[in-house]
């Protein structure tokens, strides 16, 4: 299994931190995303990290290779609430799975009008506040425990701070990432997007 | 089957187009999202448009809602192709599925910043080019024919002329929306979302 993700990017993190926190081998290629290697280009379906080789095949979208890395693996599933999983990862793809994201890559990448600015930040907050609300009566996403929900969910908030957020203001999601971080394998985007040392 | 859904909801449209491209019996209950009913908010998980009952259970988000139908259906699934069709709703969430509908919504409902408009407007056109291209080479978006793919990612589409863009200048997607619309069972959104006479 082969995964081509960089640094910076939490959508690759998604993928990186399934495959640590089930401890599945696999050899982590980093993609230099401001000169993208013909041979990615080749073989990425938009361009876009993560990309998942797996047996042959060509996997691409974070969520769409979470939901093919759970249902082939059994693991972090969420059982017989399954569909809750998707649900989470769809809700992500369309709220904090973009909204966060493009924030952050305005801010330190490529800058926005304060107009625009202002209304990714509205964004950021109502999705925060969502995340907050579904967390005061649930340690993980699901009542099962910790899914491919939390992986995703999760990705981008462990850089809160990158956005001038600060994570106690939604004590819920505090204490939900807290608990991530404590799964067996865990590793910080920081930590687990870097290049390989060989 | 039960489907609460609105007019000018196309993530709504979207699981009302599968029920209906599959004949399947169901019963359709328009949501007044200015005034939503106490009744539909206690069942809906994120207080949205649509939500489908199901044997007692609760389904919400679109494609999540597309994955469970096409998967207990066998219909519309892509067959071999299924991991191909959940990477475009994927797509679909992140992209012209965010980009498309929250301009229209500016537009219409909600007036945002020309700067705001301006940056929507480059997204809708960036995830026009992308499906533009794709559908060079093919008559859907998967190899093996029409899929929850392209119910998911046409669904806003039909809508285009409304936010002053003509399809005419996406030769592709013109051709592929024709041949959606050929479907048996097919119906343009204006028609499927209104509220039942009764």
């Amino acid at each position: 299994m082969q995964l081509f993700g960089s640094t910076d990017s939490g959508h690759s993190y998604k993928v990186r931190s399934f495959l640590l926190l089930t401890n599945t081998p696999h050899d982590y290629q980093w993609v230099d995303l401001s000169n993208k290697p013909s041979a990615f280009l080749t073989i990425s379906p938009f361009g876009e990290v993560p990309v998942l080789l797996d047996q042959g095949q060509v996997f691409c979208q974070s969520n769409a290779i979470l939901i093919y890395l759970a249902q082939t693996s059994g693991q972090f599933t969420g059982g017989e609430e399954w569909q809750g999983a998707v649900e989470w990862l769809s809700w992500e793809a369309n709220r904090i799975g973009f909204s966060l994201p493009n924030y952050r890559f305005a801010l330190h990448w490529q800058p926005q009008p304060a107009e625009v600015m202002h209304y990714l930040m509205l964004r950021v907050q109502a999705d925060l506040n969502m995340l907050n609300d579904k967390l005061a009566t649930h340690e993980f996403l699901l009542e099962s425990g910790p899914s491919i929900a939390d992986i995703s969910c999760s990705a981008y908030l462990f850089w809160l701070d990158q956005v001038g957020i600060n994570v106690a203001d939604y004590p819920n999601i505090k204490r939900w990432l807290a608990a991530i971080c404590q799964l067996p394998g865990w590793s910080h985007p920081d930590t687990a997007m870097i290049p390989s040392p060989d």
